[in-house]
């Protein structure tokens, strides 16, 4: 390592099951994603500290299955092949490395510009889930689809979205644009899929919560005059954690969908020149 | 409960994830889905014992999406509507009761003529899995498809199925007739399926340890041939438990697909009367 050297930027898209953390963020005495891939990367790279930092915090208990993370370091590039067999073996069943790239200097994984898509499970059936139960989150009512699905469409676009973030969300400004919304059907199960720039605190859940809170009655206003009153009151429940998934982050730089979604050639790890 | 009152026959059709527990059948000082069943099922119906009868028992580590379970008791029949939410409550996250019916006093889960169907999940991806990783079996090799699926269709019709069965299986005929098997692609996943009246022990392990020998090329003889030794040493490995799912049980006895499946009419608890 020698002491002029320039740091390397690292992209890393992560698959994790959030069920054994207390959400994304590093807090003393938490066991936490970022925390763990801390803690496994120091010791992989040998280097005292890293600044981790994701395409956006997870909540407690959320999951991932592209989740990207970037940081800098000075370790020798030659360690960095360590990298994605050393964190999936460290952090053993509950955080996968699916790509790895060398990224230009000006890359940061929670700055630069990107979309990404989560994706919430809601399980119908009457009888509880077994092998889905950590991943959805059971609601044994009558629905309404074709009001669930009105709601979903109302979600789009650019809206103040006050009403569904959460009452200690810190956001400066409140309107977000959803670029992608739907609800499908898909055996016991109703999935919404939302796609967007960046996303107020516990937003996702919060609309969940209301679509469901419309398709039961229980909520009687439409998800429109509930965007438009700007106020949370009116809004549903915040759906439980489990039913979330970080499903892929896109950035302009990507050159192509594969290296975002793990697929065959994410493995290649093509090291991409820094300019 | 008057004394001279016959007993009822129950059928429970059940949900289960096999990672806990040692297999179905009850042994002593294992934890076994026949020894919880009994266990709860005891309480519930107040009986000091209940002989429990699966449509076929599952291996340590294998999962159930729809096993069918019948058993007799004397309970009064107004206890009985306590027993899916008694079960699914006190076997919490790893057992669910998907449907239950009174039936005639001649059906046996396991004698009663039946289909049933099995499937096994085999990961592709190079990344360890996560979300699934309970439920599927992590082969990240390159693999001959279509190998893959000629060896899937020679596992069709009667034959004797020696080859395919574990060494210590107990079953004085090795002939089986496979009415459907299909290997087919899912995302990261090939999902093998296969229907039968009934099959040996560890046999559709050792079918898909097979598969995937051909598909890597580490078996050189085709399936037909495999199955043509009548020699254990000829096929590959037994697959692992926890890619292996009992989809279904249909009877013949069986009035509609839903009270199989745990669809939405399978909590009707149609009460059949005996006849």
């Amino acid at each position: 390592m020698s002491e002029n050297k320039r740091p390397s930027t690292i992209k890393l898209t992560l698959e994790y099951n959030g069920s054994g953390f207390s959400g994304w963020q590093e807090q003393p005495g938490l066991r936490t994603i970022q925390g763990e891939l801390h803690r496994v990367l120091k010791t992989i790279l040998r280097e005292p500290a890293l600044e981790l930092t994701a395409s956006g915090r997870t909540d407690s208990g959320v999951h991932a299955l592209g989740q990207v993370v970037s940081f800098k370091t000075f370790a020798d590039p030659e360690i960095f092949e360590k990298i994605p067999y050393g964190v999936t073996s460290l952090l053993r069943g509950e955080v996968s490395v699916l790509g790895m790239q060398l990224m230009p200097p000006d890359f940061n994984a929670r700055f630069s510009k990107h979309l990404k898509q989560y994706s919430y499970r809601i399980f119908r059936r009457r009888a509880a889930p077994i092998l889905e139960k950590d991943f959805v989150w059971h609601v044994p009512k009558t629905l309404d689809l074709t009001r669930m699905q009105e709601a979903t469409l109302e979600v789009l676009g650019q809206h103040d979205f006050t009403s569904l973030r959460s009452s200690d969300c810190v956001a400066n400004n409140p309107i977000r644009t959803v670029d992608h919304a739907e609800l499908v059907e898909s055996g016991n199960e109703i999935v919404f899929r939302i796609v967007a720039r960046g996303f107020l605190k516990q937003m996702v859940r919060n609309i969940v919560g209301t679509i469901v809170g419309i398709g039961t009655g229980k909520i009687a206003l439409s998800m429109k005059d509930v965007i438009a009153a700007k106020d949370r009151a009116k809004a549903g429940m915040t759906a439980p954690a489990r039913g979330l998934t970080l499903d892929w982050v896109r950035y302009e730089t990507d050159i192509d969908e594969e290296k975002v979604h793990g697929a065959k050639r994410i493995f290649h790890h093509e090291l991409l020149t820094t300019s």
